[in-house]
């Protein structure tokens, strides 16, 4: 009897031991792999078969339209060097339209790859849908401020410099992702900061295009004056017309400099100092790279303003208040309709199957 | 040896059952979670990227490229209505940034007809040069405001309406240029009242394309809401969402509605009543023309926004009057290399202070 019951115990001891290893064996696997996004993977392997197949069907129409047809001008450069863009933005009722026309500034870019910074913990939805019906080239990223560096509500804007994390950021992935190319640091190529408030014209990204190590050029409406600007004389930059603190390392505005990805590359270190005083944040990044001298004005010798720094009013939202105290606001799916849909496109559940058996084989 | 033989696989099982318990609590940990397919998406993301970038520049070749020596079906179809854009302008210092960024946002529309307004005795140098070179089709007109209706520094900006008499000259302008054409009154095109500081998404003007007399869509950041629209019920519209006067005939903004080209024809005394109450004018140019059941709801039932009403501050210039006081000031010929720049601020000076933080989530 107690023979045949240490037997029994043991073969269901056994067969459990055998069942729940092969359980455990199974979910051990799915821990160490990447998660199966398969479903997650078939919106974009069906985007990528449609842009390819778009593509393959414009390709051909080129080639049948007789290529002496096109303008000269326009045919594909290859060796023409990208440009980065990188670009900090946070969450506020006037980003998707600012995001908009900025986006619509790029499409107009050629070769221009927009690497987008979210001040967040996490991506939006608002910006990872905005971003992947844009038509742009783009690399979403994002990174919080910490709360020390952060503007308060009420603090005036100019109290801490703002998007320094972000820049770095889009620096380092800008750095990690040429990690290992061959030719990376003799790779062409522009990096430019560019706000999402600001304005440009399509001028100004053909003259940075051309960036040795760092090239400047006026900004209008920009710190209290019409512009500030280098002074060039003799083709060199020999001092800067602004209307605070020339003596500044250099006294220039974010979006008054492009810098080559070499120059980015070869200085690993190069970032900006988010603790830097006020105005100084461009000079943090810019000492360690270049000397005055060795600057290369654009913009005719940075006689014409191509850029300016304009500011979106933030809107009031009186009546909206109001409204919703009576239970008649807006309503917060509206502005957004595309955006939950993409957003749980871009996120998938951990294979809950390995985990379903592992847990059945337990029981 | 039974008895330590049973010991020790009880031994084993105890030790056993704790460790894949440990799994199993770990398992249901991350059963309920997301899992981060970031690393897993970084290749298809980049692909999707690239290929929309050269998708992007095959059309940007394919459009700039003489339609006629394209295929035929990449012709533009001549039966595509135009889009006449009416856009109020007026001089101050965020003039061309502002004219800028809106060109770029039209270059991308095909078959619009841009109708520029300036509030001035006469066509600006600055207007006439960046329209020369704005590569739009574009007709550019001048009429002054009044002076007991035109804005006193210091207004408010509500206290008048304000474009009414460019409007209404740009109305002139369409209904003269095609007086005595054969087919004039039944000729397709659509008119829309662009202001020079809203926002406008490239879709906004497909849907308004279609227009048969007055289409309707919502606007974003309007009227001290997160957005106005017209409610539908049924196809039709049967009231609005807005936070002020909701009785009024039209409680529509200027960005939120579209005419066919044949009803402004039509009616050729329909025009924007610049003595007009505070909210009316739009009322007073719809009333004539259309009946609010006649209205044509557009972007998917009035339930997406695509247009917004985006404000840019007026920029200050305190260290440029400081610097002209020392004979230091900007030259006023740089910022337009091709034309002398006219500022005269004409605009009230917004209360806005600073940069603002929104920690509301949109969604």
């Amino acid at each position: 009897m107690a023979t045949r019951m240490k037997l029994k115990l043991k073969t269901v001891f056994v067969l459990y031991f055998m069942v729940s290893l092969m359980g455990l064996i199974y979910a051990l696997m799915q821990l160490g792999q990447r998660c199966d996004c398969a479903e997650h993977d078939m919106p974009k392997d069906r985007t990528i078969s449609r842009l390819r197949g778009e593509l393959h069907r414009l390709q051909e129409q080129m080639r049948k339209a007789e290529p002496t047809k096109l303008p000269h001008k326009l045919a594909v450069k290859p060796a023409q060097p990208t440009i980065y863009i990188i670009t900090p933005t946070y969450t506020r009722f006037v980003q998707k339209a600012e995001l908009t026309r900025l986006a619509q500034t790029f499409l107009h870019v050629p070769q221009l790859h927009w690497i987008l910074v979210e001040d967040s913990p996490h991506k939006t939805p608002l910006v990872s849908g905005f971003l992947a019906s844009s038509g742009l080239a783009y690399t979403h990223l994002h990174t919080p401020t910490p709360r020390d560096r952060k503007l308060q509500e009420g603090d005036p804007s100019w109290l801490k410099p703002r998007g320094a994390e972000q820049r770095n950021e889009g620096l380092r992935w800008l750095r990690e992702d040429r990690r290992g190319q061959p030719g990376a640091d003799t790779q062409l190529g522009v990096v430019y900061f560019a706000d999402d408030d600001n304005t440009y014209s399509l001028q100004l990204f053909e003259e940075m295009r051309g960036t040795q190590r760092v090239s400047v050029w006026p900004v209008g409406l920009v710190g209290g004056m019409r512009y500030e600007r280098p002074v060039v004389e003799g083709g060199k930059v020999v001092r800067f017309h602004t209307g605070w603190r020339p003596s500044r390392p250099f006294p220039l505005d974010m979006a008054g400099f492009a810098v080559s990805l070499k120059l980015v590359i070869a200085n690993q270190d190069a970032c900006f100092d988010g603790d830097a005083p006020m105005g100084f944040l461009e000079s943090s990044f810019l000492q360690g790279l270049v000397t005055m001298d060795e600057l290369e004005p654009k913009a005719e010798n940075c006689t014409k303003v191509l850029v300016w720094h304009t500011r979106t009013e933030k809107p009031k939202m009186k009546r909206e208040e109001a409204l919703q105290k009576q239970g008649l606001g807006s309503d917060t799916a509206v502005e957004c309709v595309r955006q939950p849909v993409l957003h749980q496109a871009c996120e998938c559940q951990r294979d809950g199957v390995g985990v379903f058996f592992f847990f059945f084989f337990l029981l």
